[in-house]
């Protein structure tokens, strides 16, 4: 089979990076164009990053090769790239996504810019994969022919909100009280200083509760007519606090449900959730998308965050609470799983489904 | 006024060692006796805890003089102490503190051995400083003199019992859901292992959610005919984590009270919120016991812990939750406010109204 | 005695805050003028550092009402300001410092961009106060009549050049070969990303290995005619590391002199070693410029870099080393020895000696 | 090929799980004995690690069977093994490993106990493969008929030792001032507290400047007769740290050489460098042993440990000094070049060259 030739929106970024690490050798993809902003521009890539390539494995050398594109260079990219993955920021993303999706390039995205569009289908692909119905409903609202927005959820929802899925499918998730323990490598590079995080938590992360809030009500909504309706039976609460940990975001919860299931039940679901990408066998999938520790102090960022190529959620401590149903604590990788490679395996599906071709 | 002379029990650790440390200069107190464990039993204090000594001031010169007693050399405590400060783990403090306190010495205990005694006290001055009642109680259950045994609650507990109690008087706690993120001096020396808490967090810490849950119960209680009768009326769900910080216990709290304040009246409450420790101005009292910082990202460990001394507790963020009425944060100092100097305000208290002379 | 009236320039990032914290009830200084960059300028104090201020002290009031100053409002300076401390980086300490001098303000210096000049002092008071004698030659050289300029060396070079200073009045220096281990605190806010810092040491930070091994060579020159003439007598080597530490510079130190002490005559050299800041018993001098610890694992930056108010220096580990004569290690506080309260000491000598009046 | 069996002494520790980790599919070993001491003995190994298992990856299943031995199951060793890796203590080997090589095992240690006997070879397989030689002495001299010992250096030097070797052959050593800034997992577990490590580096680590210092002598040294005589003709002086790192040593280094090499000349030497693990593409070695990084910030730890399955070392930051010829920083995984992967590197090599059969 021939690559799929691809591109990559802000490719010089943290996660713009990871995309570019976790694409070498990928058996479908191929990264042909990045683009950045005026900065880098015009360089080629290995210059672009020159001293700000932040991770352990080298530029792939094809990549160092690649001449970054301007922000507008959209024809070139047309004509080269079957699809883009979009890195950008919530801003720009505004910006630019709209403008590839109308010259008819499909837009995988990382960004928070088009999450509460309603056409905008918003994939977990173990639990909503249904939504991608809505992009021919996205295409005619919006006049454009091949290209479409479809985005990934927020990484601060991943550690919990399939483990909950799992549960909610059979017992109806009815509210759920969390906080998460985020590690640095979600904000981006640099983010936050070192002054501020050596011996300390910051409690607090800008705009991350209001996502863990809001974005489960959609990935759990339905498509009826020509929207995504929410769903608005359950509630979630969340503390997002910033912890000195390079990778891995960890949650503690505590949920009820309209039918409290037993422990063995939820262990036994756990266990053998699988979802459509388990089923499509995609590159990007871990075997077992909710893996379950027994030990008592399980799971901890740096032991379990790199679990099946980091794409797997691991859940531990499950036990009863005394105001809700259950506590548990939930981890996954937050440039893996909650970033770059959860873009990816959105792409894998939407080729599988027939979305790019 | 003359010193009243004090012994520490297991006075080598890092918890007997932040007493020693706190209680130099003292206006009341002076140490005099120090008892630990064989292996320092009969070695000078400064002997002792060479290389040992993790404070960053130095050891004081009288104490570093002291010889270290054998736990069982109580006849000795006796004739040269007042009182004596605890600093035992649960295994000894079973063994020994009732030894002490039948001996005739007052007992002033960081130990969990004591705390579900129905007849023991576990102090909080700012709460529940009228706990002290069932001091003659206790001595006539168990035959005993002049001794007794008083506690202080888990470190745990401070970051957001003291926020809860001053709102708790008017409107009812009902139920919290809490999770902590707690410093290493917590763990006692050494404690956690520097390979686990490097880029990590530990999900887990023994015993500590139990505390957590039980004891609030406890100190909201009241005594009812000879006993301290358990406050059942509400719930409290806690998970403990350890975090890659010294010093400081950090804890996000979810919140239902009885009757909903409004955000006015909890600010207005916390600002004028004065226990007892306050109204006799107590050496170590802070002047404010609970503190609210208006900063978005407050409190933090690193910056807060040490505001008045270690001794006051600081919140933030109050907002409404969208599962419980409200979520704030609250930090505590773990070894001043929630160890050692917690122990010395309840000890404080004690003289002031008259149960240690 | 009526306090001095002082000015800030650059008073609002990492260094600027320390010098604010550290003269609040200053005996004999007042800051009553800052200036900051044109984004902070015309904003009160307090706003231009709103969710800035990164100390764990509150920010004085009356500093908080403060009506930050444009760079250019020299004039309102003058007016107002007996002197002005220079926390400016060193492209704008190039622009401004002259001009606050040229105006006849005295400007005492933290940064580099003066280092080299000639006609500059590079003061540490225990070592060269009599470089001060420079200035009339500096004010008359710069045709500038009551302004000058003095600076303070890099803050790497304060945890081992008063000790070696302390050997080579009487040993005469010969050669040392350094590696520094340097807080994060020491690269300003937000300076190093934590992402480059949790779980590694960075082994380079640009232009402190230079300024390591010129800046001695002039703080132990001479004035020959009218310009300071550099000591090459000597050669220093450096290796400089950026680790996950908050505050304190470690350095590892090995070294050859002329003629070799012995291990006696250096400890009792630096134990009586005083300089003019111990004889004028200047405010922010420490009482013993070095200490020596003892024990074997001394000096740690989180257990030895606020001794004596930071201001003192703290040796260990002094042992013969199998390649040069001698071994130690030494460490002092970055952002107070190193660089604020430096500044201080160097501006209360320049009041003690008659320059600033 | 079938599989040697091998055994661990002391496979329940840091080391020895390392050992664990990194044979799980070594193409020539298999793990069949495990000795521990008697906390462990008689347990499945997955009961002995139960709560100590310290890796990412999971404990092999094949090997969570094994029960563990008794240290003196020394004739069940031999009946089942071809040879033993050592992880023992200094203390247990001294006393462990003579009985198994007399008992005719081929012992294969990370050991300190044994690198100072002349009969006993220390090897890095890079350097000094010829002093496998002194084995069949060592082995008339104690009367040991297939059993021998030997020995890997202390996993400071890896990060060094090599790229001076490989200079040394053509420029000879003259003297190296050497800093190491070292991570935690080289202290065994629990190792070293989080409380001393938080914000904070250690300047001691008791007996590695030593070691250190002395075995460079040995390594560069000659079998003479029947010993290893030590290279007496250069000097090494090491100031050792601990800083808060998982895993990775680094460490400064000056150096001196009899002639002094171009630049140019140490590039193409360590760029061409090769040894005998190359020439005999033995399993676990580097392809490249010796890793120059142009990036003037590198290696660091987090991003370079790693490199070649951790067993390359990584120098960069080459530049001429003002005391010595040349600076630069070297970098290798501790636990992995300079422990078990080390030990597996020997056994491989002593495979190959007929010693283990």
């Amino acid at each position: 089979m021939k690559k799929m030739r691809v591109g990559i929106l802000a490719g010089t970024g943290m996660v713009g990076q990871k995309y570019i690490q976790l694409l070498e050798d990928h058996p479908w993809f191929e990264v042909v164009y990045i683009s950045a902003s005026e900065r880098s521009a015009g360089k080629k890539y290995s210059e672009a990053v020159k001293g700000r390539w932040h991770l352990s494995t080298d530029l792939p050398k094809n990549i160092a090769e690649i001449n970054v594109s301007k922000m507008n260079e959209i024809a070139k990219c047309k004509e080269c790239c079957d699809f883009v993955f979009s890195a950008l920021g919530s801003a720009p993303a505004k910006e630019w996504e709209e403008k590839y999706a109308e010259a008819g390039i499909p837009v995988v995205s990382n960004a928070s810019a088009h999450r509460h569009d309603k056409d905008v289908p918003m994939i977990v692909p173990e639990i909503n994969s249904d939504h991608l119905k809505i992009i021919p409903i996205q295409q005619r609202n919006r006049n454009w022919k091949d290209g479409f927005i479809a985005v990934k959820p927020n990484c601060s929802l991943q550690s919990y909100l399939t483990p909950l899925f799992a549960l909610h499918k059979k017992f109806k998730l009815k509210r759920a009280i969390i906080t998460t323990m985020q590690a640095v490598s979600g904000a981006g590079y640099p983010g936050v200083s070192s002054y501020d995080l050596i011996d300390n938590v910051v409690p607090f992360i800008p705009g991350e509760e209001e996502k863990s809030e809001f974005e489960p009500r959609k990935i759990l909504g339905d498509i009826v007519g020509n929207e995504i309706v929410n769903n608005n039976d359950f509630r979630i609460s969340a503390h997002c606090n910033r912890v000195p940990v390079i990778d891995g975001h960890l949650a503690t919860v505590s949920v009820d449900f309209e039918i409290k299931p037993s422990r063995e039940e939820i262990l036994k679901i756990w266990k053998e959730f699988k979802g459509i990408s388990q089923e499509y066998n995609l590159p990007s999938a871990p075997k077992q998308p909710i893996i379950y520790r027994e030990e008592s102090d399980r799971p901890q960022p740096k032991l379990d965050r790199d679990i099946d190529k980091g794409m797997a959620v691991t859940v531990g401590r499950l036990r009863e609470g005394n105001v809700f149903q259950y506590r548990f604590v939930g981890l996954s990788h937050n440039t893996v799983r909650g970033a770059a490679g959860g873009g990816i395996l959105n792409a894998e599906l939407l080729v599988k489904e027939g979305f790019i071709s």
